[in-house]
């Protein structure tokens, strides 16, 4: 599998992510998406849009926005405990995440003793195996501390450490101009919230019925300290969420979530094209489940740096519509048109960070692929329909009629795909560009083309090159991109 | 001309616009976009970037973050100068716009001395007569403060106003947890910074050459006072704006906006459908322009509250680069590849709001028709390309053989294209509510489909319906909803 560090210098060179603010020395965690890589975000954003708000009956979709009433994040929960534990160096006071800090004492501790036995200790074998059974994250403070403490755990550079206090991770901000009348908001810590804070207006104003889901996509904001996997895990990030709302007494949980474990896996395999081997399904444990959630899975992708969480699938119950209509003191009850009974849905939330689909998809795609006699070639294998470029135009050589020609191939095209126009002259460099980039078809105008009205297309994953007929090129280019 | 308080109703009884977080009170001046709406914005966000990015030759797109290094608002002038002038009340310490509040007190002045001539006053004639050659946005604070003043403008409470002073309208918030780390940050106040911070970056990975164009499409953040007009201007905010990039030597910049002016009028006549009577062209005066443009033109709409800016066009030089280049130290030069010769690029800057073309939009569509014999319905006449659902189907009446074949035809139609499903009943309610909507096609399943095996499709417009065979339906729908 291809290395982070890889990935990091490829998707800079080729124009698909800078680190944001280069210019200016750069901020941690931040990433702007160059031109190849904002047209993949919109291609996966779309792909999304259409698979589940689209094509899916039951579905409608939601623009909410950033900043919403506080109120919204002190029913949600996020006020009082959104939060990262904390601990700090007693002489640096420099801040560190406890359960990195644990995570990495812990890899520490088991390579040293796999290397030499005699360093083990039982009473931290017995702790350490504790925590292997569950996940680091599902430890409590009080475990954290604990755990600290028994193992000595230091800063890196080697001081002592307070003990772990929760840190919140909402961004805040002051809206208003008015001394006095100034208000302290939040930036949004998830899109989630908004759909719950609007289901009374869609309820009233769209002919929904239970079941019924309604997503959205967007920017959330969390203050957080990273271990600088890249786009995976960025304060500033993009959500894809679904609430999926039904009727408990009607519809049973288990089948819904199976239902949805089915579309998201199908989303992912067939509709992104992912290798299913790179994707598992993790049921979390009673202890690591929010308190609310009865059930909860993660579909991890195997990244890099491991089986982390792509996409969460959790069933909420109706925590959080009980929880608005708590702090807001307004009915956020349905109505059984057919029977007249009120009740509160129940949940669930299918949740993706678009980001995470975005270094998937690179990824799991990237390849380096031998050619033969010492040669080699980078190519990106997309799905044609996530290609930032779906074909490109080249004139084989510097000459004004084939110059001329390609140009109106490309501008033909471009009406309805991402086409690129290229005459740098080097039909291989070329070729290999593309490559790079993922673009499933490259068009060569000769002097045959001239003549006999036909291009050459040449297919990236095959490498192979057929002569089409100018005038059938266009539906040959649509029918090859829609797969 | 509908007005603004119908639109207003009839956005949120319609699930286009809520406001939002309204079961929590609301915050003033925030929507949240509903199915309708959030599919509508979807569709002009799409347009938009199809148009601009992907058809248009010389184009890329670019996703940069909200949060930026705070110099780039430095470099870019939004920490020095991005502010509204307000003004406080001395004894209620209310804040005001000082240009609203001298706005309404000419309103006031001249319909009381059009009622009552003798009430006019010689001297505030000549400044008011100054004013309208102008606009009050270009006044400067020193003579806006001249102008209160003069005509002893007071507070909505009657009472004495301080001087304007300058309230920057950038939006601060913390990044990091570390304790003497933490840096005050800014939303970004625009979109058009983070295409000049990464233009070294676009230059240096993609294969682009003068002129090339950078366009991105996302929130900004403004902390304004604005006067209440729906989504026209809100503190968050959606841009697409465009950087168009040029060489001043060998391009002509009179005739390069003459281009764009061109473009931005087809984008609203032809591909947003908009009426050309409720759009002109606006030249900003020499003392209105920003000092680094040498040229800027508005496009306006004639919105329910008068002539408003839709999409600013201007000539900004190299001011952008050049700033960016003095506080990063960085070179921003572009080098001509024939000649070697190194320069900072000229650029012009199309910018428009999203939110605005998603009100005109609806503004421009709204029709209240007549129907004859005292009834009327409400239709939104927007362009199928534009409508958020574009096809409706329904059963003629409750009969599971008629409903199962409407579901089938809308389970076919739906992998395409938006499509709703209702089997309410009252085909005469269906209808309307569609229409209101703006739903360009209904398709009605009868008796005779199950025979015949046609439909009856209904056009928004023209109310006309006509019997299409099943198996052409599909063809059918794609091809009117593509115009």
């Amino acid at each position: 599998m291809v290395t982070l560090e890889t990935i990091v210098a490829f998707t800079k060179r080729r124009g698909f992510v800078y680190p944001t603010s280069e210019i200016y020395g750069g901020i941690a965690n931040s990433y702007d998406y160059g031109p190849y890589g904002a047209e993949l975000m919109k291609n996966i954003r779309d792909l999304w849009w259409k698979t589940f708000i689209q094509q899916r009956p039951n579905m409608v979709g939601l623009d909410s926005q950033i900043i919403q009433h506080p109120t919204t994040w002190v029913a949600s929960g996020h006020v009082g405990s959104f939060s990262d534990p904390l601990v700090e160096d007693k002489k640096t006071h420099k801040r560190y995440r406890a359960d990195h800090l644990i995570d990495a004492w812990v890899k520490g501790y088991m390579s040293t003793t796999r290397v030499d036995p005699s360093k083990s200790d039982p009473v931290l074998d017995v702790a350490i195996n504790k925590i292997a059974k569950a996940t680091v994250e599902s430890m409590d403070m009080k475990e954290m501390a604990e755990f600290i403490k028994l193992c000595k755990i230091t800063s890196p550079d080697g001081n002592e450490l307070t003990e772990p206090k929760p840190f919140n991770l909402l961004f805040e901000t002051e809206l208003g101009t008015v001394a006095g009348e100034k208000s302290k908001v939040y930036l949004r810590g998830e899109t989630a919230q908004g759909i719950f804070a609007n289901f009374k207006q869609i309820t009233d104003s769209c002919r929904v019925k239970l079941p019924f889901g309604v997503g959205q996509i967007g920017k959330s904001f969390r203050n957080e300290i990273t271990q600088g996997q890249f786009v995976f895990r960025t304060f500033e990030l993009e959500q894809a969420e679904i609430e999926y709302f039904f009727d408990p007494e009607h519809s049973d949980w288990h089948e819904l979530l199976e239902a949805w474990k089915t579309d998201m896996m199908r989303f992912v395999t067939n509709t992104l094209g992912i290798h299913a081997e790179n994707l598992r399904w993790r049921r979390h444990t009673d202890k690591e489940r929010t308190h609310y959630s009865k059930e909860t899975f993660d579909l991890d992708y195997h990244f890099p740096f491991g089986w982390k969480e792509l996409w969460g699938l959790a069933y909420r119950t109706d925590f959080d519509l009980m929880a608005h209509m708590h702090h807001s003191k307004k009915s956020l009850e349905y109505v059984d048109s057919a029977t007249g009974r009120k009740f509160v849905p129940h949940v669930i939330e299918p949740a993706v960070g678009v980001n995470r689909l975005f270094l998937m998809a690179l990824v799991d795609a990237y390849v380096q692929e031998d050619l033969g006699e010492g040669k080699s070639r980078t190519l990106l294998r997309l799905k044609p329909s996530l290609a930032p470029v779906k074909v490109a135009v080249f004139p084989l050589q510097k000459d004004e009629r084939l110059r001329t020609l390609a140009q109106s191939i490309y501008r033909d095209l471009a009406q309805d795909v991402v086409t690129e126009f290229d005459d740098a002259g080097n039909i291989g460099k070329m070729y290999r560009r593309q490559d790079e980039i993922g673009t499933p078809l490259c068009v060569t105008v000769d002097y045959s083309s001239l003549e006999e009205k036909t291009v050459t297309v040449r297919d990236r994953d095959t490498m192979k090159q057929e002569r089409i007929p100018i005038d059938a090129l266009h539906q040959y280019v649509l029918q090859v991109i829609r797969t």
